[in-house]
């Protein structure tokens, strides 16, 4: 059962902006994006529906960002997802975006299961077993 | 009734690219952003719901831009929309964005005015009643 | 030489609206990164120098696009790009935006080749042999 | 000399997602919008030369914000910028996003004064006379 995934992605030109560097903001579509990946690879979608028709989905908490170096116009990023903590109703992703051996940005971003019936507010709910292969990291052995 | 509309609008940076300028696909939103600030400004939205609750919209069938003069970061933009034609069931409208004197890009766009029921087919219909308002343009004197 | 190229790309949940599709103008997108693509396939860059230092590039005259079917999150679409014409100083492109059989979106870019020097306006020049690969679409044969 | 701003922003059509909801990325941009509103507010550019000719901007170096409630089409959105300390080459910003009395969502921004000299590496300085007028918040006499 896997904890972490690898998303390949090259920067588009329209990703850049006028300082000639990826914009920032556009970091956190990346995350989104392997996040969106690494559950394909494991045949889940970041929305699914229950058995009572219901949508269940992973909207976020909360995000954020450190930028060590620019990334550039065809650069090709590996964007590097961790869960390092699998809550009961909670993830919490540890992210790091590499070209090669240099390092662009690490980031964090925790998202909730939550269940979206028609005509009721949305609630948290507890992680349903579709998503069992979401797998905590395993602690470093000095951690 | 209205057929003619200016949206004012500031270039954001991140909508420049690594050419310094606003990126062309910008331009599109650019449009769209004047053409629900017109609806806004006769107390309509894009989006409304019908008698039956269906929601009646606005989706585009075609849309074009040619471009004359690059815009920058912070330049103010004018966005003058005209509704060139209207049919029984869509809007065509005539843009054109300048910066001061200076003509920036001219457009079209068409959109068809549909309605969305719960679990049918989206399919288009005669505009109705609460579009009124959106009068098309008198053809010049010499047109 | 080659007038034609198949860009493959997964639609994103970051470029779908609140109707449940893509946005229009992200389309627009698809054919530049298709565009960008097609070159980097023949070892160009849409941002070349030339000898003396200058950048050659290739700004967009205008652009096009009409919707024939909407596109949804993790959509995989197949965007064609033919070169309909090579001018002396400018690209005219066919672009056709399908997921399997159906058709999504068709368009049309017209590019021009310019060289910013430093210092100077940027001027359209004639397409200099570094793109010779670049070949106009054979016409058919009742065209 | 101000320590405090607050934008105010309605939200497009296109910053919108099929969850119906404004994407959580976006709001990084409109962070950023605010704090471009704010300079301009007392006649500074995010961008600006010094007496050499050299620019001098403020790239991030890092972001995050915390997801309340979400925001919808149209919704008008208040963007308060404080600084909540300005270091002798950096600004740390906290962020409220608020539609009339609902909390939107809450971030900091922390961003470094940079040198980019032409033909040189980017080089960190100390924030130059132009922004003195750029000050940080009292703190809370129980803070």
């Amino acid at each position: 059962m896997p904890s972490k995934f690898v998303h390949t992605r090259r920067v588009e030109f329209n990703e850049t902006d006028m300082a000639g560097i990826v914009h920032f903001a556009n970091f956190y579509r990346y995350m989104e994006e392997a996040e969106h990946a690494f559950f394909r690879s494991l045949n889940l979608s970041i929305m699914e529906r229950d058995e009572e028709g219901a949508i269940v989905g992973w909207p976020r908490v909360s995000c954020s960002a450190n930028y060590k170096a620019p990334a550039f116009f065809e650069d090709v990023l590996e964007i590097e997802l961790v869960i390092e903590r699998r809550g009961v109703k909670s993830l919490s992703w540890a992210i790091t975006v590499r070209r090669g051996e240099t390092l662009i940005c690490t980031g964090r971003m925790k998202t909730v299961c939550c269940r979206f019936a028609k005509g009721e507010a949305m609630v948290s709910v507890e992680i349903p077993p579709q998503y069992d292969a979401l797998e905590e990291a395993p602690r470093d052995a000095d951690g």
